[in-house]
């Protein structure tokens, strides 16, 4: 008897992985032009030039037992200090390096950060729809994480539901903005609104609550929409971010974890979170793309080449007739299924070479994610594909 | 209350970690040529520069959307079937691409391994001394890890103790060799030995006994000692390898898991173990190492350079008085405590600037470990002061 998450996943699968290889194995059938491969977060606009020329300068010029040798499980020093100070010009913070612990990638700062707060039979919380590895993740601790229903077709979550959901078990709230897979980023109100629900019920039930903010999508954020700093609004607040969509480098796996000075038991949670990247077999993020990321913290992605995708996948869609909800950020844009069953508006999808991914896993049955990472030409190719398909439904 | 697991290794630290920071403060203090740091299993050896150029080609040839971009879970498929042939071409085994998997390093190898093959409530095996970050690893999922008593002062597996301690609740029995701390290799016959209790046991339990096998230290052996890959002796074998020590890439998390057909189970164990990659949060191995490695499968790293350092130090320490086992593989050695307390001594050679590790985390009191992986010099420094610190005991 194998391990019982494992053999639970195989046969539930993860829907985005699953459609990612098939997409391979279409593309090989029908001719990669012929494939419209909108199921993964994967980015399409290039590494920029200058993280590409920092690796090299490194790997040319840096002592290679040093580049590439050991370091404390937290990171490089130096690399730790650098995004501090990147991150308080930014953003009017205070912190050191002490309170950044890079990472292999935001999957690696989740699970360090669930493994320092978690006790099996705590609870967790969050909004759906939602990112689905969320569960397996919280699974890995013993910890349930519970959804806050979708509220559709805004996508803004509903704070009522959320105030009426903490309670004195729940032990960590987990926001992800700009969210995948709706694209919606939290407005200043809403944050404000939620701090004070969280700081009133922190102190009802005379417990901590940890606000954790996944934001692997932080620079992505479209019509001048600012993404308000979680930290400056909810004491308790942990930030988990990646270099993987910023600078297109999510092969590598390198990111870090934001632990404020103001947490509660910050200096143990420091402390721990750096015990965590050993013992779950991380051990440290990837060395040279430590040096690297450290080079490039003013490098920017090509956000115009995301935004005419955008932009172009909006229109086109809507004017077809299905209803979406416009992304502000991230490159994810949630489409209405046209038939209750979202699985079979994605099969039907599929028949017209489309892939998108149904969001049922995401916590929000009725509709599908549209990742429109793609190359320009995949869409302007896809659109005939597109109008088929709402042919089809809406003659 | 945070994490228990966290909590303890608080309080209980790693040694071995613990040191190392020491040894970048007394660094400070005294300078670095003044400490004689024998704490950790950082190598010494320079990267091949043949690393340094692969990265450095397929920075300036790759296309970096596909050189940084996300693959499948298990890794590049190119890459794995590299490391398959390079296998079979070196120990006449018949993998291909879909027995490998790329790793975030032999911490996320067997991290996934264990995730995959292990329920909580399982039992595991090993023998002591054993790398202590073992039990973190087993305890991440809820399972006991049971030692075979430690057998000074040869440290070879004591097999009669061994067949002993499995039972009808063991399903996996995790070897290392070349060992650290030990540096003992297991010799053809001891595996032989092994493999045909394993088979006996598993038959007579009627259950599977997975054997897992973690070789970081396969590459380093001396005097021509042999060190037989293990799938060709025991069916049910998997093997975690990484280039941390090989190649001189510790910092940079890259390695591979090995999951043979002849698996029970093997189907299931290798979707399983991509799936853990993923679950796990590592996601996949940097992708950038995958393609470097791949291009340096036959690299060797300076193995004359820690053979000179084993002979002097072996020489040396046993010329003033200390009991030494004269390590065949890896770049560690066993010094017998002069006193009964380990720990005792240790701080006895802290007092001198030495740091080595007690070896009573390792479940083997009574010893020190020695990781010769310095620079020469540090250990002709390191003399005077280990002939001080054997006056202090033998006169």
């Amino acid at each position: 008897m194998l391990n019982e998450h494992i053999l639970d996943q195989i046969k539930n699968g993860s829907a985005i992985r699953a459609l990612f290889e098939d997409g391979k194995i279409m593309a090989a059938e029908f001719g990669r032009e012929n494939v419209y491969d909108f199921s993964l977060g994967n980015p399409c606009t290039p590494t920029p030039t200058a993280v590409r020329d920092a690796m090299i300068d490194e790997l040319e010029h840096d002592d290679p037992l040093a580049l590439h040798g050991y370091m404390s499980n937290a990171g490089f020093d130096d690399v730790r200090a650098a995004v501090a100070q990147s991150l308080n010009a930014r953003f009017g913070t205070a912190f050191d390096g002490s309170n950044i612990m890079m990472t292999v990638g935001a999957g690696g700062a989740l699970n360090c950060v669930f493994k320092t707060l978690l006790n099996p039979g705590d609870d967790a919380l969050t909004f759906a729809p939602y990112f689905t590895e969320y569960d397996n993740y919280f699974r890995n601790y013993g910890v349930t994480l519970t959804k806050v229903a979708p509220n559709p077709p805004t996508f803004e979550p509903n704070l009522e539901a959320f105030e009426q959901a903490l309670s004195p078990t729940t032990k960590l709230v987990l926001v992800n903005t700009p969210n995948n897979p709706t694209g919606v980023v939290y407005s200043e109100d809403i944050i404000e609104r939620m701090a004070a629900i969280l700081t009133k019920k922190a102190a009802e039930f005379g417990t901590s609550i940890y606000l954790v903010s996944d934001e692997p999508y932080r620079e992505l954020a479209y019509d001048g929409v600012e993404v308000p700093y979680m930290t400056k609004y909810y004491r308790n607040t942990l930030v988990c971010y990646s270099w993987s969509k910023s600078l297109s480098l999510p092969g590598e796996r390198i990111g870090y974890v934001v632990m404020p000075d103001e947490l509660d038991d910050a200096d143990t949670i420091k402390m721990g979170s750096a015990i965590a990247n050993r013992l779950l077999g991380y051990v440290n993020a990837p060395s040279l793309q430590q040096r690297a990321v450290a080079r490039c913290l003013d490098c920017k992605t090509d956000l115009a080449y995301y935004d005419r995708n955008r932009r172009a996948i909006y229109d086109a869609l809507t004017s077809y007739g299905f209803t979406c909800v416009k992304p502000q950020g991230a490159f994810y844009m949630t489409v209405k299924s046209p038939v209750p069953d979202d699985k079979q508006f994605c099969a039907d999808a599929k028949a017209e070479h489309i892939l998108l991914v149904p969001m049922a896993g995401f916590g929000c049955p009725g509709w599908a994610r549209l990742a429109y990472c793609t190359s320009y030409e995949t869409i302007e190719r896809s659109l005939p594909a597109f109008k088929r398909l709402a042919e089809k439904y809406f003659g």
